[in-house]
C-alpha cells in the first residue's frame, strides 16, 4: 500500500428531508448566494424547498451555470459576490454547479486575473468563501471534494484545478430530489460514477485490499442499481445507493494509497471540448478501449476485476479480460450511453486535433505508469472508432 | 437505506515515516502534553520519534493510561492540563490512549465533576482540547471517530461518551508501529474491527447496497490478513491492511444509514468489568453465541454474511447459518482468541451478576430491534458457556 493523506470533511446530511437540516449548517448572518444552472431545479420544487430552509439569511441567486462551467459565465458570478457582499455560496444542483461555485469561491479573492488559478492547479489560493451544497444530480462526487474542473469558451480549453479551500462545508443528498432527472443524465452519472471508480481501481495492485474491497463494491452496486435506476426513477433505495456511490467512488476515500490512473479522464475531456459529447458519453468511448490497448500493463487488475466484478472465471487470461472489456461495453449500453465514436456521428477524422490539443497542454504520459505516449493515445482513440 | 449525517473531518496520515508531518498538524506555539499507556511506546521507539518530530514545541508527558482507561487515572492527567495550561494533547498509543484523552480533553473544561461527562453520554460537552493522535494498536477505530469508553476502577463502571468536539484533529497511522506488539494485542485488535464491523452489519436489510459492500470488504480484508499479521509481524502490507481496516471498521462510514446491534459489545463489557477479560476476548465469546441465538431476526443478514464473506452456498439456511457461525467461531480461534468462557476458566455461575449489571443500567432491550431482553442475554451467555 502506498502513503496516502486523506482528508474528508464535508459533513454529509443523507436522505428525504436532509434539507430541513441546511440552516444549521450556514453560520448565522451570512449573506449566501445560491448558484444553480438551467431551471429544473426551479421547475421540480427543489429551489423552492431551498428559500424555504433558507428563511432567516440574506439570499442572492445566481442561475446558469451551464454544463461543463465556463470560466465567462462564473466571472459575472464572482462580480455578484464582490457587489452583494456574499458571505456564503450554496451550489444547488450537480457536479458542474459545484466545480463552478468552488471557481467562484476562489476567485472572489484571488489576487490577479482567475484564469490563473487554473493555470496553476489551484496550487495558490489562500482562501475562499465557505461553500455547502444540495445536490441534485449524482455523477461527480464535486459535492465531497476539493477539486473542480472549468472550461474557457473562448478557446475551449478545459482545466482543473483543486485546493483544500473549496473543500464544500456540507452537502445536502436527498435521494428523491433525483426523481426527475432526465434518463439521460442519470444514466451519465452512473457511468461516470463507475469511471471514477475505475481510474482508481485499475491499475497494477499494491497490496492495498481494503480500497479494492471498496472499489469492487462500488462497481458491484453501480451495475446492480444503475438499470433500476432507469427502469423505476422513484425506487427511492435504488436512487440513494446510485447517489451514495457516486459521492463515494470521487472524496478520496479509494484512491487513497493506490496508484490511480485517470488518462479515460484526460482523452475524453479533449473529445468535450472538441465536439461538445457529454462528459459521460466520452469515458464510455475511451475505457473500453483503454482497458483493450493497456492490457497488458493493466493485467492483474484486469483479472481481479473480470473475477471479482462480473464472475468471469472461464477461459485463459487474454479471454477473461476480453469477456470483461466486453461485460464493461454492455454495462455502458444497457444504461444507454453507446460507447462508438460511430455511435455519435464521428468517423475519427478529428483524431489528430484531439492528439495536437493533448500535446499542447503537455499530456504526453498519461496513465499509472506515464506510459500512455501520444501514439498510445492515438491508438486508443483509434481503437474507440 | 436509512438517513443518516456522516462527518469524517480526522486527517489521516497513513504510511511508514509520516511522523516527520507531525509538526505541520499542530498549531505553532501549542503546549502539547503527549498521553501514552506503558513503557511500550518507549522502548520501541515510538516515543523518542515523537519527540524528535515535535521539536520546536513545548512538550510535557503523561504516561501510565491503562487498558480501559480509568476515570481515576485520567483526573491525574487532566490536573497536568490545568496545571502546565496545556493547549494540544498528542495521544500516542491505541484504543485506550485515545479514549482516554479525548475524556481528559473534555474534561479540562468541564464545569462540574467530569463523571457526569460519561452518566449523561457527552450529550453536554461545549469545548474540547485540541487532539491528534500517534496510533501504535490498530482495533478501536477511536483515532477517527468521537466515542470513548472509561471505566470507574472503584465501582467497576464501564461507560460510553461521544461528542463532535472531541474528534481527532488528525491521525499519524505508520504500519510499522505495530511489528513490536505482542501477538495478543494484535489478535485482538483483528478481532474488535472484525466485532465493531458486524455490530453495523449483520442486522437486517435495508437496502444499503454500498455499506453491505464495504462491511463485507473488511471483514474478507481481516480474515485474509489477520492471520498474515500473527505470522508475518513485520510483513508491511499485511500490517497496513489491517490497521486501515480497523480505522474504516469504526469511522462512521459503513454504519451510516444501517441499523446497527452493539449487543455484543455490551454483553462483553460486563464481563470486562467483572473478570478484566480482554475487551476483544468477551466479543469471541459472544458474538458467535449472539448470533445463534438471534438467527431468526438476523436470518437474512445471517445468510447474506455467509455467502459473500465465507463463500458458504450449500445446505438449508439453518446449515449455511450454522456453517457462518462456525466459520467466524473458527476465525476468532484461527487468531488465538478463545470463544468459549470455559476457555478462561469462567464457569457461567457469574451470569446472573452479569445480568444484574445489565439491569442496573437499564440495558435491557439491546439490539437492532431492542429485543434482547434479559432472558435472550441470558441466553446468549448461557450458549457461550
Amino acid at each position: 500500500m502506498n502513503n496516502f493523506v486523506l482528508h474528508t470533511p464535508t459533513r454529509i446530511l443523507f436522505g428525504q428531508g436532509q434539507i430541513a437540516h441546511l440552516a444549521a449548517e450556514i453560520p448565522a448572518g451570512s449573506r449566501v448566494l445560491v448558484t444553480f444552472g438551467g431551471g429544473s431545479v426551479k421547475n421540480n420544487g427543489v429551489m423552492a424547498q431551498v428559500y424555504h430552509a433558507l428563511e432567516g439569511f440574506d439570499v442572492q441567486a445566481f442561475g446558469g451555470i451551464e454544463p461543463n462551467p465556463s470560466f465567462e459565465t462564473l466571472m459575472q458570478a464572482v462580480e455578484v459576490v464582490k457587489r452583494e457582499k456574499i458571505t456564503f455560496l450554496l451550489a444547488v444542483g450537480g457536479g458542474s454547479v459545484l466545480d463552478g461555485t468552488k471557481f467562484i469561491a476562489a476567485a472572489a479573492f484571488y489576487p490577479q486575473d482567475p484564469w490563473h488559478i487554473l493555470q496553476t492547479g489551484g496550487t495558490d489560493i489562500q482562501q475562499a468563501l465557505p461553500i455547502g451544497s444540495v445536490l441534485t444530480l449524482p455523477a461527480t462526487g464535486s459535492e465531497s471534494n476539493r477539486s473542480a474542473v472549468i472550461t474557457r469558451r473562448a478557446t475551449q480549453d478545459k482545466q482543473a484545478f483543486r485546493s483544500h479551500h473549496v473543500f464544500p462545508r456540507f452537502a445536502v443528498l436527498d435521494p428523491v430530489y433525483t426523481y426527475s432527472l432526465p434518463p439521460r443524465q442519470i444514466a451519465n452519472g452512473v457511468v461516470d460514477a463507475f469511471v471514477h471508480t475505475i481510474e482508481q481501481y485499475l491499475t497494477y495492485p499494491v497490496e492495498a485490499c481494503v480500497q479494492d474491497r471498496f472499489a469492487e463494491g462500488l462497481l458491484l452496486t453501480l451495475i446492480g442499481e444503475g438499470p433500476k435506476a432507469l427502469a423505476e426513477p422513484e425506487n427511492y433505495d435504488v436512487r440513494a445507493n446510485v447517489m451514495w456511490s457516486a459521492t463515494l467512488a470521487l472524496n478520496g476515500l479509494i484512491g487513497a494509497g493506490v496508484p490511480q490512473d485517470w488518462a479515460t479522464h484526460m482523452l475524453g475531456h479533449e473529445i468535450t471540448a472538441l465536439h461538445g459529447l457529454d462528459h459521460a458519453q466520452t469515458l464510455a468511448i475511451i475505457l473500453p478501449s483503454l482497458m483493450n490497448i493497456q492490457r497488458a500493463t493493466k493485467r492483474k487488475k484486469l483479472l481481479q476485476y473480470a473475477a471479482r466484478v462480473w464472475g468471469i472465471n472461464d477461459g485463459n487470461d487474454e479471454e477473461r479480460i476480453d469477456a470483461a472489456i466486453a461485460a464493461t461495453r454492455n454495462f455502458f449500453e444497457q444504461m444507454g450511453v453507446p460507447t462508438r465514436f460511430r455511435d455519435y456521428q464521428l468517423d475519427g477524422s478529428s483524431i489528430p486535433q484531439l492528439l495536437k490539443k493533448l500535446e499542447e497542454k503537455g499530456l504526453t504520459a498519461l496513465g499509472e505508469h506515464q506510459d500512455i505516449s501520444p501514439e498510445v493515445s492515438r491508438q486508443i482513440y483509434l481503437d474507440a472508432r
